[in-house]
Formats: structure tokens, sequence, C-alpha cells
């Protein structure tokens, strides 16, 4: 079985590096033959798994591993392999393919339509994404008392559904609402100098690979280029292709999106190399990747330990041109907070709004109790009512993000559960390594590296998000942790306490 | 026929980016695993093409098209796949995808034996290619009074034998043994000062890369790289990459390397976009592909009127840095005749003499006439009387090129038949075009590269390289043109007429 499912997992990988090409290196001219190659080699993978012969396979391996303890990788693997196998037969492969076919035609309809900031122009193709991914959900199923966007997350989320995601977000909502409140009163306002310093993008880029090696990405087994959104792909844990963007102001920018993909790709060089192909050297889902990323863009990289270290280096990659800013208006611009209209710019106390925003819409969708013709109104009411924002135009609006018109529904939660895992994951790391920051004001980070190959990277899907949580920290995934850590740190920089 | 046909080269077109990163952007840790996908991927595409589905196909499309003129683009086509059928149904599956594997995984060893100038690093690998190359030689099968040789050489030139290779070689030799005996006791030496002057870099990439754009290489259809060995592939017509190497003494090597490049890069951007897939969008073999490169390296990018144009170019990459050097300099510099030891330096002159050596020592272990573990030694030999030279080390000797490392036995001859043809075909554009060399000094290569395009580029696969050799120049293939190009301006340039 294991065999044959890497074989599967080759042909997928081949693809990977094709998307991360078409993102990076592609010449405008390959565009068609692209999708045509992507959407070939999606079928020829699929074709391959869904088999019976596959199907075969997997029971052999089942009844082989059933005396082994259930955390073992091999009786993981085929657990996990089975889980794949039951939903990827479950589609029909006209399904599949349309599905296909619809996403690489609306997601450039949704760039004409972003750059006209024109929602109409994208609205058809918004309408047959949400009906064919209810149908989706349909062939997939759900659990008694679901409903069928718990069918569509559990592709990124194993097991997550909405209700559990609604009583989450609902308390958490209301305490960074509180936070806000607070903040918008304060009587300090952190320095916004630093991220309006413009600095040579050339000098930019040594310095954030220079700090993306430091902090611990290996790259004879990976890279990091640049593209206009960034990102973390690659075939698998020893060629892990991230990227990243300069902006003249300023280079937090450059720094936050390179260690926020650092945290993927580090989180992906950290898996089983021995277990390539297979779910044991496979990361958990995208709330654990998202834990990995939020950890070092946030609790790291805007931390003021990290700052006491990264000042000193400024001067060989900058010169003079940071001389005037203190280590205070450096932490200052980290983490100066103030509500915008546009998710991947949102500091980290806004942040998990806009997710929660888009969690409630999508939702809706697919349960049918939002048109997608109302879709622009109720996310201008949305944002009036989370951030006190007026969304001036669709493109700033409900056109701003990708996911939808890839057909990706289900998703965007996995960015606000990684966001408290990372925070209850630093607690305990903090707690288990005495010194940890320390480290980090001297430039030593492989401590916590280290810490979260073991206690993360090494259990490849062997453990579900709460699962993990649960193992790592000894409690429940809570948003107490991240209050504790934006409480503990905003407070004071707005002169709270 | 044509729709599974396309399929086939579409799986092959995602092979050959997959190939392209690992030579330009793959870190090191991926190449374990990027042999696994190359070799998998072999594996697909030898699966749906020598289905015996395929087979009713072609059957099928033959008597359908039996009708229209031979040399029409659906007969073309189908004559093309046939034959392509033919040979692919004589090899196992499992052989395909051994040579895939061992390729990717021997050109590394290559790399890695090159560096540290160890033949016996790299031996074990070039025992185990001849071994199996020899093993797909016999699957393939050779004609009567033939030898294996032949086989494997049709992959790369449709038709050619060893036999006709040496029949053209062995008085070329002569010749050209003759024009450098006489070039040795010349009066007059070409200054080589240009060739010893520095230039930054990062302004020679910014000239040749003009200079590509200039001579009709489209970027918006293909990049230009770097590379160590450089060299051009990409998927198809509109995504083409070449990579070109930079070395600070002098711009001639990055200029050359690049024209060189284009000129294979421009061959498959001007074939025909709407057969991707097909044979009449496909080269017609290596030997013109390689008239192509040599054509645009050699007949325009070392002749007079190029550097009349481009010495007035100079200035706007370069500064004052070129100032000191006259028009005389830079012809005398681009046309130093000096035996060296290495194939992708040599000067117009000698460089046959390097693929000669080449094409007897293939052919001799293909042959069984010569062990691997005595390459080294009989090449070391055979450079002392072909060109007088000792040997200093394996990787001046016969570690230097790519070629048999990644399976390649067979290749060799075609740079020089396509050398022989392009001298040929470029007589014949400079009847055709008056005005064309005038026209190079202005900067004008467009004429040329539009000829190319009728001539050569639009027929695809439709004639073989004596057939269209014939078709444009009414002369079989001769050596003749060459002779007459390289004696009519070496001499001069020797004081010797």
């Amino acid at each position: 079985m294991a065999a044959k499912a890497r074989e599967v997992k080759l042909i997928e990988s081949c693809a990977a590096v094709l998307g991360w090409d078409q993102e990076t290196m592609m010449p405008e001219g390959g565009v068609e033959l692209r999708s045509a190659q992507l959407s070939h080699l999606a079928r020829l993978s699929h074709q391959a798994f869904t088999s019976t012969e596959m199907g075969d396979l997997i029971a052999a391996a089942k009844s082989e591993c059933a005396a082994l303890p259930e955390e073992h990788p091999d009786r993981v693997d085929v657990r996990e392999i089975e889980r794949d196998w039951n939903k990827a037969t479950k589609l029909p492969e006209a399904l599949v393919s349309e599905l296909a076919e619809l996403s690489s035609k609306a997601m450039h309809a949704w760039a004409v339509a972003r750059k006209a900031s024109d929602f109409s122009q994208f609205k058809p193709w918004l309408e047959r994404t949400v009906q064919l991914n209810r149908q989706k959900a349909e062939c997939l199923g759900w659990e008694k008392g679901g409903e069928p966007w718990d069918a569509l997350s559990d592709h990124y989320e194993p097991g997550l559904n909405a209700a559990d995601v609604q009583r989450v977000f609902e308390p958490l909502r209301t305490r960074l609402q509180g936070l806000l409140d607070r903040l918008k009163g304060a009587p300090r306002k952190p320095s916004n100098a630093f991220n309006e310093h413009a600095l040579a993008i050339a000098d930019q880029e040594r310095f954030v690979r220079f700090a993306a090696k430091r902090i611990g990405f290996d790259f004879s087994r990976g890279r990091l280029d640049r593209s206009t959104h960034p990102f973390c792909g690659g075939s698998h844990c020893n060629d892990v292709r991230m990227t990243t963007r300069y902006m003249e102001t300023c280079v937090l920018d450059a720094l936050g999106s390179t260690m926020h993909e650092c945290g993927h790709g580090m989180y992906e060089q950290g898996l089983d190399a021995t277990r390539i192909g297979l779910p044991m050297g496979e990361a958990a889902g995208l709330s654990v990747h998202e834990s990995q990323s939020r950890l070092w863009e946030n609790q790291v990289g805007r931390s003021r330990p990290f700052w006491t270290w990264a000042q000193t280096q400024l001067p060989a990659f900058f010169g003079d041109a940071c001389d005037g800013f203190g280590l205070q208006d450096l932490v200052d611009g980290a983490n100066v907070v103030e509500p915008g209209f546009i998710r991947v710019e949102a500091d980290e106390g806004t942040y998990n709004m806009h997710v929660m925003i888009r969690f409630q819409l999508e939702r809706a969708m697919i349960k049918g109790d939002l048109k997608v013709a109302d879709l622009p109104g109720v996310w201008n009411g949305l944002y009036k009512d989370y951030l006190g924002l007026t969304v001036p135009d669709d493109r700033r609006g409900c056109l701003q993000d990708v996911h939808w018109s890839m057909g990706a529904i289900g998703y965007f939660p996995t960015y606000t559960l990684g966001t408290l895992l990372a925070a209850q994951l630093f607690e305990k790391a903090r707690t288990d390594l005495p010194g940890l920051e320390e480290g980090f004001a001297r430039g030593d980070f492989a401590p916590l590296l280290t810490w979260l190959r073991t206690n993360v990277h090494a259990h490849g899907r062997r453990y579900r998000l709460d699962g993990l949580c649960r193992k790592v920290t000894g409690q429940p995934l809570s948003a107490d942790p991240l209050m504790r850590h934006l409480e503990g740190k905003l407070l004071p920089l707005y002169g709270l306490s």
C-alpha cells in the first residue's frame, strides 16, 4: 500500500513544483498549457488513487497492522490513507474535473473583477463555485446534526465543523473587541515611524534571507523567491519553496512575510524525510500549519527579545540607514494596531476579525442562507460591525481574497485556529525551555525549533488539531493563551498597564 | 490520435519543466526525489504512449489521411507518431524508468565528480549508463550492417548511423587539420586582448539579455537563467527556458553561449503553436536544432557586421570600460583560434575536433571496444592526437560534458552536423536576402529570423536532416560551406590571404 500511495503523491509533488513555477518563474506565454498540465496531473493522480487496487491494498494493510498500537506510524499511515481514499472515491471524476476547470477559470475572472473592483463580473463564477461545492459537500456527506460546510472544511482541517468553530469564535470576538476598544482610547500610541521608513529592497532581501537562515530555514533543502502573494509550496521536506515580497516601506512587511512563510517552511522541513509521500511525513492540517507560521511571525518576530537581537544586525545590511531608530521604535513598529480593510495587511490585534467575517459569510453561502448576489452588502455590513470601517469598494472588500475563486471554502477558520494554537504552543515552550526568550535576544532560535520539531513536526498526521494541542499542552485548544499574549504585549505598549 | 498523442506530450512537458528546474532552481536536497519524479513521469508517458489504444488510433488515423499529400501536416504527424510508437513499444517500461532515474542520479554524481576532478567517482555511474544504453540499443535494433550506436543516435537524429558519420568526419578532420596547421604558422595573430578584459558580471548580464532580445528571443514566451552548463529546455514553444553562464573574462563567453542558446530557443519559439505536442510542432532533430544555435553563434555572432553594430552598444552597458577596444579587436577576440581542452569554450576552428573525439569514444564504449575504466587514458590520447594537447586532469578531460551522465549517447555528432548545416543554410540565406549582413551592421536581424522561420522552423518534423538541407539549399549536406566560411574568415584574419 505504501509504495502505491507514495506513487500517487509523487505525481502530486510534480504538480507542486509546477504550481510554484507558475507563480515565480513561468513566462506569461506558459499560462495556457500550464493549466492543462496541472489538470492532467490531477486527473492522473486521482485515477491512480481511487483505483480498486488501492482499496484492496488499504484493506490488506489494515489487517496487517491491526495488532500495532494505535499511534504506531504504520497504523497512522493506514488510517489516514484509508480516510483520504474514502473521501476521494466519493467524488465522481466528472465533478472533480469540473471543479478543477471551474477553479482555473474563476480565478482568472476573479483577478479581472478585482482589478476592475467590480463584483458583478465575479458573481456568476462565485455562484457556480458555491453550487458545485454544495454538490461536493453532498457527495462527501457530514455528521448528523452538522451542515454542508463541515464536509468542505474537513479537507483543510480534518474533523472540523462549523458549530465548533462558532463556539470558539464567538467569545474570541467579544474579548478581541474589548481589547481593541481599550487600545482605541489608550494614553500612548506606538510609533509608526519605522513602518514609514524606506530601505533599499536589495538590502532588505539580504537581511530577510539572513534572518530566515538564522531562525532555522535550511537553504540546502529549500528556496526563498519573490511573488505577488507570499506562499510556501514545494514538493516535499527536502525541497521547500517559499516566497516573499518587498516594499520600499517597510522592511517589516518583507520580514513578517518571510518569518511567516519560514514557519510553514520549517514545518515542512521538519517532517520525517523517510516518510515522504505518506501521512506520517505530512503536515497535520492547515490549522497546525498556520500555528507554525504565526508562531514565528508573531510570538517570535514581533517580540522585544527578537528585536533586541535584530537591531544589532541592521547595520550590517542597511549601513547607517536605520541609525535613527531605537529598540522601542522597532518594537512599536512591529506592533501598531490599526483596523484596516485588507486581511493580509492586518496587525495581530485585528487579524482574526477578518477571518471571522469570512467564516460567517462562507458558512451562510454554502448553507443557502446568503445569496451570492447579496455578498458585497453583507460583507460591508460586517466590516462596519466588526471593525467600524466603511468599505470603499469591492477591491478592498469582498474581492480581496483569492480563496473562494479557487473553490477553497472551509479554509479561512484555520487561520485563526492556527493563531490560537501558536499562542498555546508558545506558552508551553516557554515553560519547557527556561531562558527561551533571553536566547532570542542573543539570536539563538535553535531551542524553539528543536522543541517544535519534537512536539509538532515529528508527529506528521498522527494527531488532529485538538488532539495535538492536548498532547503537547495538556489542555484543549483555547483562546486564553492568545488573549494573554496580546494583552500582555499590547496593553503596556499602549500605556495601559 | 492527435488528442491522445498530445496528452502524452503533456506529461513529457511537465518533466521538461522539472528537468529545467533541477539545473537552475532546485535546492540540493531535492535531488533524490526529483529522480523519482522524473522516472515516474517517464513511466506514465511511456505507458500512455505504448498502449494498444494508441496503436489502434494510429492505424485509424493512418488510413484516414492516406489520400493526403505526403507532406501534408496531418500525414506528417501520423508518420512521425507511428515512428515514435514503433520505437517506444520496443522498450520495456522497466528499462525506460530505470534509465530516467539513473540519468537524474548520474547527473548529480557527475557534477560532484567533476568538481572533485575525480573520474573514479563517476565511473560506476557511467558503466551503468553504458550498460543500460547497450540494452536499450538491443531492444530498438539497428539496420543490417550497422552497429548498436545507430540505434541510440536515431533518437537524436532520425536515421543517423555511425558509418555515415564516419564518412563525413574523416575528410572533415583532414581539412580542418590542414587549416589549423596553416594558422599555426601564420604571419598575423588576431589580438586576444578583448578575451582577457574583465567586465562586471552584472553589466554582462544586462548586455547579453539585450542582445538576446535584439536578435529575436521573445522573453514573454521564455526565460534566460544561469546554470553551470548552458542549455535550452522548457516545455513548449510558448515557454522556452534557456540558460547561460558568466565569467569575469570575458563577455564573449556569455555572449556566445547566449546567442547559441538563443538559436535553439528561437527555433523552439518558431514552431507552430497550434501543433504543440504534435510532430509538426516539434523540432526536426538535434542536428537541425544545432544548425540554428551555431548559425546565430558563429555566422552572426562572430561576424564583422555583427560587431560593427555591437560595438556601438557597449557603452550603454559597460560605460567606458571597453573604450580601449576598436572594431578589429572585437572581431579578433571573437575569432582567435587556439586549441584548448574544453569543448564548450572552443573556437570555431577547433570545435569540431572535440566532437569527433567524443563520437569515436562513445561509439567504442557502446560497441564494447572501450572499457569505461579506460576512458580517461584514451580520451587524453585522442586530445594529444587531434589537438596536440596534454590533458591535465579529468575535470578538463573526460568529465567536462554532461551528456553521457544524462544517458545521451549518440548525441555528440549532431553538433558537427548542425555546424555544417548552419554554414550551408547561411550561404543560402545570404543569396536569398541581399543586404543581409549590412542589416546586421545596423542591428537588424529580423530578416534572417523570418527566413529561418519560413524555411526551417515552420516545417516541424516534416523533413529529416538531409531532406531539409536539400529542400532549402538544393544540395545534400556538405562540409564545403563550412570550410568556405572558416577559410574565408580566418585566413585573412591570420594574414594568409
